[in-house]
């Protein structure tokens, strides 16, 4: 027994708190699992520490992640939006997703794509529910050396006018509105027709937005079309493009805006052109140019 | 435009994740808060770029949350559990109950007090379901100097010898089975029957027993009975009294025991005085002094 009370390995202490908890996994257990256990107790560990967290803030703490728990459904993931909002996602991009320079660059998926939305021919027009302002999208999908890749596949999709994406307003709007899956021609370009982007609110009815109103910060994001860019060989780019004019730009609630997405929206006045577009004059046109890296 | 593309601050970069993400608290944001956040956020980001998470394992991580959180109901806290099996309830009770040397210390309270076990006179014996090897335990309660505590609460709970507290066996086990509230006599001393502590696993059908097993860990309690000490003008203690010939003392699932909380259990060969008792001879009996320290 004296051995026990000498500070031996197995008893807590906590100026060695991290050392004891490390200590108790098994020798066979997986070496990934346990580096990633290893590493992040160290951290909880340290930031508990550090903050000094009281047994009430410990507390409010479990009931917040109870609380997120519960807000997760099969159509809503708290915790992502938890991740997204502390630019946890974002980060988890970057360490996956480094390219070489010049290779168009990702950024976050957000939880509103659906995999089937409708293929297309170039030039269809996705809004569906005639709300918003019309633009045209068109662009080229190349690859590092400027090569056109054809047969690429362009897959799009954005919230309405109105700041909601089709799967959050069932019955209100058309099925797959704002959804489309091109294909690039054998010069490599693409074009479509839709509506300017316009910012909106992540959903802040939960824990995560009264967290985020407890610091002040608001819920919206950046005003963006998100595309999914893929082709045989090449590494799939899942990004959006963002326009230049939005109030929320440098704030994007979700920190999903780079710099090189930031995307060259033309305000174009031109009655004929917007004739054969069947568009009202004047309109919005955008060319994005996607630059695929090899497959990894 | 020109600035958002040269790096500016509401721009996302891996490089400066977290000052990018603290940047967003507003001014008047409450100060405990934000420092709070600032430094979880800045621990939570420096463990996922030193594991270098993949898309995969953060999807894993996502999933676990959820599942913990979906794990808990009125009756169940799987967040508490997830705290007390990574060391963190030990710590941030290490950080809030700091005491003068030589006063009692604290442990986790763990999930299973009730508040409202009835009062009994010193002497009783609070095991109800006949089970288990016989146990006298007493003591006194004093404070720094020695000086005797008249009516101090001793508020006393443990499983039975099957394992399981009353609240997790109603309806086999006989309500409040092995929970009193004692008080202190006028030279400080308390003394109550109840039975040898077994060991016993925390509920590991969930996610966190699922982790538990995937690094090899048990989920076994090192063997203990609860104590709630408490007497106007002093510090109310939380703990327990740990057997120490428990097989599980050193490796106990939520690093609850501390060298000063592992008591002298004796095995008393003494016929007459465990007619006495009302025991069966031989008999365990443990003597467990506490020493309370100052309200803060």
């Amino acid at each position: 027994m004296s051995d026990l009370r000498d500070g031996d390995s197995g008893i807590f202490e906590a100026a060695r708190s991290v050392d004891v908890v490390n200590a108790r996994i098994a020798a066979d257990a997986n070496p990934r699992l346990r580096e990633i256990m290893e590493i992040v107790t160290r951290h909880l560990h340290a930031a508990v520490a550090e903050v000094q967290l009281t047994t009430e803030e410990w507390m409010t703490g479990i009931k917040f992640l109870t609380d997120t728990g519960h807000m997760c459904t099969e159509w809503r993931q708290e915790f992502i939006l938890l991740s997204d909002v502390l630019g946890v996602s974002m980060l988890v991009d970057a360490i996956n997703h480094e390219r070489p320079a010049g290779s168009t660059e990702n950024t976050v998926l957000g939880p509103f794509y659906l995999p089937d939305a409708p293929r297309y021919a170039n030039g269809a027009d996705i809004c569906l529910d005639g709300k918003g302002e019309p633009l045209l999208v068109s662009g080229r999908v190349v690859d590092g050396a400027g090569n056109a890749i054809a047969g690429a596949t362009i897959d799009v999709w954005a919230a309405n006018e109105d700041g909601f994406y089709d799967v959050q307003q069932k019955g209100i709007q058309p099925d797959f509105n704002l959804r489309g899956v091109f294909t690039t021609e054998a010069d490599g370009s693409y074009w479509f027709r839709s509506v300017k982007p316009r910012h909106y609110p992540i959903p802040d009815d939960g824990p995560v937005g009264k967290m985020l109103a407890a610091l002040g910060r608001h819920p919206n994001r950046a005003a963006h079309l998100h595309f999914i860019i893929s082709a045989p060989g090449h590494d799939t780019v899942v990004t959006h493009i963002f326009t230049p004019d939005c109030p929320y730009l440098k704030e994007d609630a979700v920190f999903g805006v780079k710099s090189s997405l930031i995307a060259d929206f033309q305000r174009i006045d031109a009655p004929q052109r917007a004739d054969e577009l069947g568009f009202t004059n004047p309109f919005w046109a955008v060319k994005w140019d996607v630059v695929l890296a090899p497959a990894a």
